[in-house]
């Protein structure tokens, strides 16, 4: 699968995660998503409400380039973030099931490439932590 | 000035904001980030350790195409998100004094677009919530 035990718990453990995608003119955009993490296909998949009308749907129907991060600060001092950001692409899909209060139609994201920081190493200084990059899928 | 007094002290009262920036083969990526905003210029500044080795630093530098968003989750029952998102573009500039503790060079992102939700009007319910957008600059 895409991602680690311990990226997964993380993934389970927090509200909601952050989805840039690009309108058809270039433009960036991000915004703050309702998600899981979907055991069966190894992707983030996510939710919303009026979903289908939202530019972010739109951007996925036109180019399907995403990148999508979950992170937290859990401690202040020392600072501490720890993040688990993925960058691939996404695609539309009917799927009811997947968030019973939200739209019918949901976000798939597929992961191409995992980057996280600071979910494995809960007792490591924060200045000894370094990033796990690898390319996936 | 860009934004409102209400985004404002939004802005100054979490932790990190995720940006989003585009590398130059059009792969979308998004970081958690250290920010301040600036009132002299009614920008957003972001601030980072090791940035000028990054690469959403060498993308800013690249295309200066950024989204920046700052949210949060400060109810679950009933599930409410705010959030103030930035659309526009960013420079790479020398200000030593914007992170003491960081580097000396930052990115200081001109908003275009501001998008903002929940922030305004704290008691409505969150079904009820509509999205507050305008450009600016």
């Amino acid at each position: 699968m895409s991602f680690t035990d311990v990226e997964i718990e993380y993934l389970r453990s927090q509200l909601i995660g952050r989805m840039a995608t690009v309108q058809p003119d270039g433009t960036l955009q991000v915004n703050p998503v309702t998600y899981r993490y979907n055991d069966k296909w190894g992707t983030i998949d996510v939710g919303g409400f009026n979903f289908t009308r939202s530019r972010k749907f739109r951007n996925v129907l036109d180019n399907g380039r995403v990148a999508f991060v979950v992170d937290d600060v859990p401690s202040t001092s020392p600072w501490r973030v720890r993040c688990v950001e993925i960058r691939g692409y996404a695609e539309v899909v009917e799927e009811p099931d997947a968030f019973p209060d939200l739209d019918d139609m949901i976000i798939r994201i597929h992961p191409k490439r995992i980057i996280s920081f600071g979910i494995a190493e809960p007792d490591t200084p924060p200045h000894l932590l370094t990033y796990h990059k690898r390319n996936v899928g």
